[in-house]
């Protein structure tokens, strides 16, 4: 019987999609490839609302997108200013440290939305090469309101590895130079594929990228040329096949209706935690819909691993637990694509409802 | 209809593989998942023939763990010995020279071996920290003989992305401390894992990696905790189920076995050239089974991208061109896996010739 994903990702894969991974496999330079990773670049400037060429899924999970950004724009001394109120830009501060830059940080408590007056505050007076900020921060569930952001003369950096998909992200409207993703989320893929993109003004300050396997300008040659296609490392055929199935299902449907199942089931979601007496830990204003975070009430709290592995044993459903300071305080309820509808909920608080009465 | 991969990688895959590619995804945290991911990694120890408790699959192409060996293992002014004889070796020479490596080369000629006793000889004067080879050249076709390689005091590096499971190699007999492989070669799984093995006086002298997404450290403790996992990135689930499921078929055959059909399948290829009249690339002595590289006579050379064209199109069967100085001179062969056996190379070979009598 197959599981049911309601966790953070990885989420349940479509048919397409299944269908798509067990295809045979052609070659990496066969014209028929070329054609669908043409056709998959496509549909990814479609989901990203960009325009930018230098879009492709990169043969790696969502933090090896993370950490392409940072080496293809970040060298010793280069200026940052990150906001940081989760384990995904927490992340992002690591790798860009490890490469020499200096980081300025913009903090909010963990659950809390960053203060975008803050951030453009930090931004003016810093005048930082490159402002990196997280849309959807999947430890907490929070959204953070990129789309207000003034980056002035700096390059934008936003990960979108768990919004992307599941809510409104217009990349080129809101000034974005630079976005990642991940394909086990919102799209129904498996994990280790990570779409990205780079806008021309990004494309023009490239720093010499101490990785050649993340080196954008040599992965454009084979991905992206108009003329012949330059071999840089052996595309991930299979992956890509399940990716397209992904995106051509998501067209079909269209991203507004896509975006309204992820909020409607949210929306039932959160009124049913509201009648268990649950708290949720982000105000309404700020919720990621594909991913909801809720305080384990404190009498539960050391059996909480325990009753999430009696959700996966016995009724056949994955939720999350915290990560970091929110470890053993939250579970964190992922509604992601397909998963997104009013019966996994309701399934979901059954299943919960009876392991906790048990625990009563 | 589907295509017959015999360039040099990917290969086609198994009916095993790509069931396995297509079922239902399952948490990277559940112990269900753990569980294959183990029975993954004693897999590999076995096909890498090492005890290696640091041995799993990387979250990216065979390039992508190439990376990673560099990134742990060297930092500015660290001394690299490298055999170059092919584009892989140069590959990995651009990686460690980013990196600030300070990297003394070994040259001979493209399609020629690799000369041990002039690697030994640079090992015993230069005394470097790593000693870099390619086992298997996959521009060239050559196997170059590690076997006979005298390390002394230096982490003895070897890149089998395409040499394992298609010729024997034993990493702990022959004093490797680091190997790493590629998925779409001989084990018939699509691109984008990476098989790789870390010896522990390799782990003992890790560098701080400029990479978080290859830091092996950290990659570690969440592949390989013998205590709880720490999530690190989100592993690749269903193409780790590919990967499983290619394992244990090439277990249930036998590695010996498994050997014999590429070398029979090989020998039967280099006969049929040589009733072609056409001139391998590399000395018998030296050449790797699974991928056998010939010269393009001379008069063909202007039209050998229509003809492997054609044999695509055609024929359905993809055969690979040359890379950088062999370039619009030879073509490769791949014989990988499932793909190494005779009623292949007839199939080739038969439509080889009735293209080159059409050209005549």
């Amino acid at each position: 019987m197959e599981k049911l994903l309601l966790g953070p990702g990885p989420s349940n894969l479509t048919q397409e999609v299944r269908r798509g991974l067990s295809q045979p496999a052609i070659g990496h330079l066969d014209p028929e490839f070329l054609a669908i990773l043409d056709e998959t670049c496509d549909l990814l400037r479609w989901i990203f609302k960009t325009d930018n060429k230098v879009t492709f899924p990169l043969t790696a999970s969502g933090s090896g997108a993370m950490e392409a950004t940072a080496m293809n724009l970040v060298e010793d001394g280069t200026k940052v200013v990150i906001g940081i109120n989760g384990a995904f830009s927490l992340r992002a501060k690591e790798m860009l440290s490890r490469l020499g830059a200096q980081v300025i940080e913009v903090l909010s408590p963990w659950g809390s939305p960053l203060d975008i007056d803050e951030i453009n505050k930090a931004v003016k007076i810093h005048k930082p090469q490159i402002l990196w900020l997280v849309h959807g921060e999947t430890s907490t569930g929070v959204l953070n309101s990129v789309e207000s952001v003034k980056k002035e003369e700096s390059i934008f950096v936003v990960d979108c590895v768990t919004s992307l998909g599941g809510v409104d992200f217009r990349m080129d409207e809101w000034g974005i130079d630079v976005a990642f993703s991940g394909t086990q989320k919102c799209l129904n893929v498996p994990p280790g594929l990570a779409p990205i993109s780079f806008s021309s003004q990004a494309m023009e300050v490239l720093k010499p990228s101490k990785s050649w396997y993340f080196d954008l300008s040599l992965i454009a040659e084979y991905i992206l040329s108009d003329g012949p296609r330059t071999y840089h490392h052996t595309a991930p055929i299979n992956m890509i096949f399940g990716l397209l199935a992904s995106l051509k299902r998501i067209k079909s449907i269209g991203l507004d209706d896509v975006f309204i199942q992820h909020l409607n089931a949210a929306e039932f979601l959160y009124s049913k935690f509201e009648k268990m007496g649950f708290d949720l830990v982000v105000d309404r204003k700020f919720r990621l819909p594909q991913l909801t975070t809720v305080y384990i009430p404190e009498d539960l709290r050391s059996k909480e691993t325990n009753i999430r592995s009696r959700l996966l044993n016995d009724f056949n459903i994955e939720i999350g637990g915290g990560l970091g300071v929110l470890a053993n305080k939250i579970w964190r309820i992922g509604l992601m694509g397909i998963n997104a509808n009013i019966k996994n909920v309701e399934l979901l608080i059954d299943s919960l409802n009876q392991l906790l009465n048990e625990c009563n």
